[in-house]
């Protein structure tokens, strides 16, 4: 075996060690903040790091961090990884993949070239997925400081759970542990499994991230009236469902013809009295729109809504908009997806500039430091279910290309 | 106070005190076949009648019968009524008030006209709603003859209770019980409210019914393929709810080009894994279409799940159809309804012959005798809902040409 396929089965070993903690059922695995299987995800992945030779450190929130000092230990450093938490029945490649590989491509680093000039550390973050409190990114927005830490005052899961008592009890949010903050990041790497089919349809290897989508996210009300589905002609109905059908229509035109890479996407829908012999009274529905530039992200949702707007008067109905969710597209830095780039094209890879549609750790680096993300195929675009499953030679190659750009940023740039 | 006045206020009276039986907290009032509310009112409806100096009878399936005997017993029965049970949350008018003013219309005939020459008999019919067993007009089925006995050996209600048990329970099914088919029917006639906006749009009075609607349900699904909302290009998406909106646009459109009465509606929906950022993989809806005709009824059919098969083949999506229900529109006695008519004229009432969306009572007995059918205004449409009023200036119109009717048919007409 070649040090290459070393390292891969390293990152394959790793994600089959990973993915057995918060197996359920189902086959699914489910790791949600500060729970049970988390602590065991974070101890494990801890215990790995220190037997590597890493310097292991938790934060306040529970990201562990490990660190590999450079010759110029106050030189910014360089952080790569991604996030520990899960879904709910979700697969053993999401964050986990990103994790893998920068332990992965630090250690060989470290077996190959030794000490870096700029300190490496890989991190694994405590939460991305807004999956058990009602937020996302916890952990590399607490490291970035986009999020407040007084969120750990107000949040709960639903089971009234605060986000701070939950925090404590799985050891964290100790005054005596590192404060989470960090102002001495000089780039953040992410690699991560696409989660979409775009790669995989176009047979490309690499995805070099260039923008992460800007989001919309709407509940739309339409108030009709319930009435007989039997005794009530056709002219006289103010029915709900018939007039969100007419809405759903509308998006899907209007976003095929904005074209790529808007997208829009009706994805719940509730319906009142929702029997079939009556008229539906209430249909509510969401609406999740996502777009690179904020420009053409707003200019579209002004002209869908005033259009569902015009639609709900036409049939003499009342439709109320609100807003859920409103995040700004986040571009990554030209210099380092130029790096990624270039070293894709001198390895003779096929690879494809693209739009992340799904939020990531990364967007909460750009602001701070400059910040890169490369994403390697899914199998059929599936992610968040336990079907999730990316080739062992894909997870190959996005460790090559991250293991290259770690190697260019802390062994070879000038100071 | 005048006579009229007086047997219009028995019907209010009668309304409120049946309206107090199964009276929920909401205000709704609940009578499910053979629960005990049901068998607090039929039981309450005997003592009425028997007060009231009829001749008392139940048959083996709970339906009850006040006879008022003619002159010429032999001679076939003139029957009219209503159903006693009530949907879930249901109203005071439906059903009770064809029972009320049948009650009264030959209580007053009795008083001022004595014994008939054709024997007049008020029926409570046990069911109509379907809301407890998978099975509709059980009361008046099983006395024309077209449902089976047998269905008593193989319905469940939601709870795993068989119907046989549950007429044994509250008191029939037993052998020596009068068995419900009966062959000395004459003519049925039934008042009820119209459950629909069309008597009081229209301002008019009364509603003759020529037909009660032919039924179609359908329940279609729609497989398409969950994903990720952000990260699936439009191009790449099989979204089976935007496939199911373009079938529901498509329906309403082809409904109203199709003109008055055919009416078709989407009333139940249900959507997986209705998430707001995932893409339905899979939506299941219910089609409910109606028409007097029944070769326009299978044509319209016929033509939009052609159509909705058209749509899930062009989006590569799979479509699966299931009937439901299926039921043919039934036609009410020509000549009856002439009377009705002629009737109405000689009062100066405006009135209009109609299609009845909704199934009654008087579809069971159609092909058994001649039968007919009036609608009394509802408030708004309202029905099946404990908001569910008609005015008793209304009551009183229904009252009179029930009365005037039985009084024809017999005490006038030749034997």
């Amino acid at each position: 075996m070649n040090a290459e396929t070393d390292r891969a089965s390293y990152v394959t070993r790793l994600l089959e060690d990973l993915g057995s903690i918060g197996v359920e059922r189902g086959g699914g695995i489910t790791r949600l903040l500060y729970s049970e299987s988390w602590r065991q995800a974070q101890a494990f992945l801890a215990d790995v790091m220190a037997e590597a030779g890493l310097e292991v450190r938790f934060d306040r929130v529970g990201n562990l961090f490990g660190r590999l000092e450079g010759t110029s230990p106050d030189a910014p450093v360089i952080l790569t990884g991604s996030h520990v938490d899960t879904v709910r029945s979700g697969g053993k490649y999401d964050g986990a993949y990103g994790i893998a590989a920068s332990l992965s491509a630090v250690l060989s680093l470290k077996e190959r070239y030794g000490k870096p000039k700029r300190s490496l550390e890989v991190v694994s973050f405590c939460e991305e997925e807004g999956s058990r409190f009602p937020l996302a990114y916890w952990g590399s927005g607490s490291v970035s400081g986009i999020l407040s830490p007084e969120l750990a005052d107000t949040a709960e899961d639903p089971d009234g759970v605060l986000l701070g008592d939950a925090m404590k009890e799985a050891g964290f949010g100790r005054e005596d542990q590192p404060d989470p903050r960090r102002r001495d990041i000089g780039a953040f790497l992410e690699v991560h499994v696409e989660q979409g089919v775009i790669l995989e349809r176009t047979g490309e290897r690499v995805g070099i991230v260039e923008t992460i989508a800007g989001q919309r996210r709407y509940i739309l009300t339409v108030e009709g009236e319930a009435n007989h589905a039997g005794t009530t002609p056709m002219s006289m109905r103010q029915d709900a469902l018939a007039a969100a059908a007419e809405m759903i229509q509308m998006l899907e035109k209007a976003a095929v013809r904005a074209g790529e890479p808007l997208v829009a996407t009706v994805g719940r829908m509730k319906i009142a009295p929702n029997i079939p012999n009556v008229i539906p009274g209430t249909v509510e529905f969401t609406l999740d729109i996502r777009h690179l530039s904020e420009t053409l992200l707003t200019g579209f949702c002004e002209a869908v809504l005033g259009k569902c707007r015009s639609i709900a008067v036409r049939r003499g109905l009342a439709l109320r908009v609100q807003t859920a969710l409103q995040s700004r597209p986040v571009p990554m830095d030209p210099l380092l997806t130029g790096r990624l780039e270039r070293i894709c094209r001198e390895r003779g890879l096929a690879y494809r500039r693209m739009m992340s549609g799904a939020g990531h750790d990364a967007q909460s680096f750009s602001s701070l430091c400059p910040t890169a993300m490369l994403f390697v195929p899914s199998r059929a675009g599936i992610s968040h279910s336990p079907e999730e499953y990316t080739a062992p030679e894909h997870l190959e190659t996005g460790l090559d290309i991250l293991t290259e750009m770690l190697h260019e940023l802390a062994y070879e740039d000038p100071l």
